[in-house]
């Protein structure tokens, strides 16, 4: 029986428990995977901690950057077979039958009546049956083939995981909005999305920049390829070098997961009609944006959700042509909580995976 | 010498008062123009209330829907003449150096430091040189060319005035955004800015759907073009339709002047990664909105600036060949203060234009 490490109390989201589970009953569609390991993202400590709501199921075991071996596959399976190394992101399962699943946006999946079936999340999520989605600090996971990305040999266990929703997250923006050769592309916040962001939009060809409070990740940022970095703490009117002396950014990706940072001020340094995604999701609403702040230069205000098959195989493909190599510490699943806090402290360069130890502490 | 009424207390917004004033020193790239007519804007209501700040000059005299006939042209002016028959908008100077102006989006320009040149507003507003710009509720203005329209025979003086900004308004984001055949698009509100946005909407080819709190525009909606029409006051789930039962929407049009619009229900109601323009300007800032309410779709808000010459050419174009028809109410110049009042009142079926009678008057 497959088992993983669960919270069941959003106030002790450190004491974590291990339980045992049942995987969902297994279907044609469905890749069955024995985990190899999982990436720590911040949506695992938003979700255990209560951030973003009372908890969906009694216990919770977090995780949706996964990576492991099939072990069974359903008859209707393509393209994957047992002993193949693949991953899972943030989504296991959605109805494939409304306009977004039919036109292959299914992480935008707005459900059917008919079946009754709708997105489900890889973690604190239920199917249409009542079957409980667990995430990957585990032992195992199924889920629906649309789901479920096979992982070119170029690139280790350790470094596919955290592509497979951090990574993916900044990817599906990028690609989305033109990034490329010419584009002038700024990254704000450089925790585990953010350096994911300048590793792929350095990889797309864009001239990136990074804004960050504080100078202290300067020097990383530069390793990683981006051509300008900007400490916003240090000068507190950055934004106005942006139209006049310096070129405007093309796009805008934001994944500050707090409220901390300016969005009249990010949004001004924006080319006219530009674009800013948000892919950071504070927990509190926007503060003091106004319609004005967005006509100045007619600029765009957008978030994204994760990405498509389409989008994570290609960027699994750029990844492995480009040889990026993603920063992670690796440590033993078994020390999760640690994990966890201090990734809730952004004490990360820049994201941890866990591998599984389950086998060894058994 | 140009006469005109003008506000000098912001406190006292309907108490015009006629004050000669100085058109700006004539250069050689301007047109100057003899009023006929002005359409009355929601802004002038705006800025002489002081609801957009306090007045940046000692009298202003309101008015950017203008037009009227030309009476001297500078040395640089091509393609207008004397006797012509044109118009002005809401922008009568930028400072064609910058980015945006040398790529025809003088809307945005972001001005240029070495001439000290920038973005002159039609009213309410000054040159480099410390002239004042005045507004259409006049009997002259003077202009750059790039801000003066021929206007085409087909349409007449009172059709064309309010089209300078309320009908650019709205114009500019459904070129930009794609508004054409088999796009399905939604306008917010139905005042002055909103009636435009059917209009052309209709005339580009887009099945339109209007959305606004009450159902007693409905008939005139339908009159207009639109192939829907929500009263949200009687529905309050009216958003819940769109996805599963009702095709979302590719693109909004928002005209709604006050934050009585709830921006999260209206954003639900887009395609995936589809965009609302944001173009009626609350004076307060946008309330309770978070980053997911725009990740559950993609969706992005924004917001655009009047439009461009090239846009403005092409509006009137497309208003000439399908003989769109506004809905003014027009009144002599005299009755601004009515007219004014009224539109503050929302009380306007669906945009004034008023007549200069000054010399009647006189």
């Amino acid at each position: 029986m497959p088992r993983g490490y669960a919270i069941d109390d959003t106030s002790k989201w450190t004491d974590f428990k291990v339980i045992d589970f049942d995987l969902k009953p297994e279907e044609d569609d469905d890749v069955t995977i024995a985990i190899e390991c999982c990436g720590v993202c911040g949506s695992d400590v938003h979700t255990i901690s209560g951030g973003w709501g009372e908890l969906a199921v009694p216990a919770v075991i977090p995780g949706h950057e996964i990576v492991g071996k099939v072990t069974a596959v359903g008859s209707a399976v393509k393209d994957m077979k047992v002993g193949d190394r693949v991953g899972v992101g943030a989504q296991v399962g959605s109805c494939g039958t409304c306009f977004p699943c039919k036109g292959g946006d299914e992480q935008y999946c707005i459900g059917d009546d008919a079946t009754g079936k709708s997105m489900v999340d890889t973690y604190n999520s239920k199917y249409v049956d009542g079957s409980i989605a667990q995430g990957g600090y585990s032992t195992a996971i199924r889920a629906h083939q649309q789901f479920v990305f096979p992982i070119p040999d170029g690139i280790s266990n350790e470094d596919a995981a955290s592509m497979l929703c951090g990574g993916l997250t900044v990817y599906s923006p990028l690609l989305r909005n033109g990034a490329g050769p010419g584009k002038k592309v700024a990254i704000v916040g450089l925790g585990g999305l953010g350096h994911y962001a300048v590793l792929f939009a350095v990889a797309m060809g864009c001239d990136v920049t990074v804004i960050s409070h504080s100078p202290r990740k300067k020097d990383d940022a530069m390793k990683m390829g981006a051509k300008d970095f900007i400490a916003t703490g240090d000068e507190p009117e950055w934004y106005k070098r942006f139209g006049r002396k310096e070129q405007p950014f093309d796009l805008i990706v934001s994944t500050a997961s707090s409220n901390a940072v300016d969005v009249p001020s990010v949004l001004s340094t924006l080319t006219v009609h530009g674009k800013a995604v948000f892919v950071g999701m504070p927990e509190d609403p926007l503060q003091d944006l106004r319609v004005q702040h967005l006509a100045g230069n007619g600029c765009a205000l957008a978030s994204s959700h994760i990405g498509s098959k389409v989008e994570a195989l290609k960027m699994l493909k750029l990844a492995d042509e480009q040889k990026i190599k993603p920063w992670v510490e690796v440590m033993p699943m078994s020390q999760c909580s640690i994990a966890v806090k201090r990734v809730h402290e952004g004490d990360v360069k820049y994201r941890f995976v866990l591998q599984n130890d389950f086998e060894k502490k058994d």
